[in-house]
């Protein structure tokens, strides 16, 4: 399954906390978040637009850095 | 207007910038965000089930305090 890199901006537990509460809401992702990067990769068949979508959903700036 | 008071799980900036951007997106509300107490105060006419709602988009961990 492709993987894809995005970079979020969370500088704390509690900021990588939300964004592990919002992929548990969705269900089915697989994750993986790296706070001192703040970086995010997921696994997914989704194109880029709708996984910016879904990180959206936090409210944190995001952006996408390519395939990982 | 009524304001209401909530309970947020917010620990930084970062935390306070999402809440902040949430609203922004929402559009038209006044609130407050007091990051050291963890608490935000909205005044609006919705009731608060639906102002938890709102609050719940950001994936944050939230409570109603009550009125203030």
């Amino acid at each position: 399954m492709p993987r894809h890199e995005f970079s979020m901006d969370m500088t704390c537990e509690g900021c990588s906390i939300a964004v592990t509460r919002m992929f548990n809401k969705q269900g089915g992702v697989q994750f993986d978040i790296k706070l001192p990067n703040k970086k995010v990769s997921i696994d997914s068949e989704h194109d880029v637009d709708k996984l910016l979508e879904t990180l959206g959903k936090t409210s944190k700036a995001v952006s996408y850095l390519g395939p990982s």
